[in-house]
């Protein structure tokens, strides 16, 4: 089996080691990975600017290859240029800090997921619910199972799965169900500053108010301290706002008198 | 009626004074957008930076302000900060080259408008398929058309409109059609160049492979002249997966033997 590493937090992360590391003991490992943190670039590609690969011996670790772009760029060149044939797998992580609810939208180590799915190539992106962690142990053994499970098992074309370990002793967690994404949102708040210079300037700030209640809401199942699985795909349409839209008549829009 | 316009091509481009120019027939509006152009930069948002915002007189066209951020980073600093109370509606655009397919994951454009529907803004992105046009008339002007449309009718909370324009005089238009997002993806390559000092680069480029058929398809219908409008969400849940996967009984996972 041939998988194919990313993530968003950068090859000199530390959770891109662990995962590397359990991957190893059951598949080929090839790791192309941002040069620099990219936290928050959603799915971002470049396409103004050049990208150059470099080699990148992460001490003791791993070889691999590091991009001066974003998740969604070391994905795609992973699979075109550096490896031979294209992977059985793609994982992204392990990353610090939970992907649930609308941080799917903004997230970089889902996005180099999506980008292998949109490959077709079945992927998974790994989090531990805590920004600070270096807990990575049971998020790196549930990757290798979660592995061997995604090769007996087909996924649906373009879809992904997104995985969010709690970060508590792997005892004490409830087990790991199966979800969808939550609507909790964050209540931004940007912060007004002024530098040395007098002049203003913004940091994003805010807290994130829950809106779910049951346990197959990712942003729930972590609280409850289970593992949280929501498969995710790239089909934006709402089919819903699709069918009652017909009431509209847009079609009409044309010949109406301008206001 | 108050509407705030962004976009990604910059505050700079035609595209955005044709798209004001045009609002301002109907209602009150605020520009915040990018200082730069951001095409691609997907749903980006900036964190690990603070934020400058700047006031700016556009020569004869408007006042707006301008962010050294994302589209995404525009529409959150005008509805959080610049303006006093939320808007009706917010547009995006009007882009230079169309949004469509697996183009929508990555477009800045489509994600300012999004970032709108996940701060409950009723909002719209708006595009003209073609790179280089000049021709924002029709475009703006079904703008004006589609903000009293969408005034008069509720659009689903969380839910935006993506149009794509054809780029052909008014009078060679088919007509407007609701639309899904396509399956048509990037074939891409990455063209490998060596600069002056003997060192790899590589660009990003490639080109589309059409996969559907159907008219009410988003990139279908622009090829055949039809204004396109797809309503789009940001519910990434794969609901037929999540289904598929209860037979993969990832709630043994935890206990399987490893590999």
């Amino acid at each position: 089996m041939k998988i194919l590493v990313s993530n968003d937090d950068g090859i000199d992360s530390p959770g891109i080691s662990a995962l590397v590391k359990s991957l190893k003991e059951i598949a080929d490992v090839t790791v192309v990975a941002p040069q620099n943190e990219q936290s928050a670039v959603g799915h971002a590609i470049t396409m103004k600017i050049p990208l150059r690969v470099t080699p990148y011996y992460k001490n003791g670790d791993f070889f691999g290859y590091a991009v001066d772009g974003t998740p969604a760029d070391c994905v795609k060149m992973g699979i075109r240029n550096i490896m031979k044939e294209p992977p059985d797998l793609v994982f992204s992580g392990i990353n610090n800090g939970s992907n649930t609810a609308i941080n799917i939208i903004y997230s970089g180590t889902v996005s180099a997921a999506r980008e292998a799915a949109i490959m077709e190539v079945p992927a998974a992106a790994i989090s531990v619910t805590n920004h600070a962690t270096k807990n990575f142990n049971y998020a790196a053994k549930l990757a290798k199972m979660l592995a061997l499970k995604m090769k007996n098992n087909k996924l649906t074309l373009g879809t992904m799965l997104n995985v969010n370990v709690p970060d508590v002793a792997e005892e004490e967690l409830a087990g790991i169900i199966l979800t969808k994404q939550g609507k909790s949102k964050w209540d931004d708040i940007y912060e007004q500053r002024q530098d040395p210079y007098g002049r203003d300037y913004y940091w994003l700030t805010g807290k994130m108010f829950e809106v779910d209640t049951n346990t197959d809401i990712d942003q729930v199942a972590i609280q409850k301290k289970y593992v949280s699985i929501t498969p995710i795909h790239f089909d934006l349409t709402d089919y819903d706002t699709f069918d009652k839209m017909k009431s509209w008549h847009i079609e009409n829009l044309m010949n109406e008198k301008e206001a």
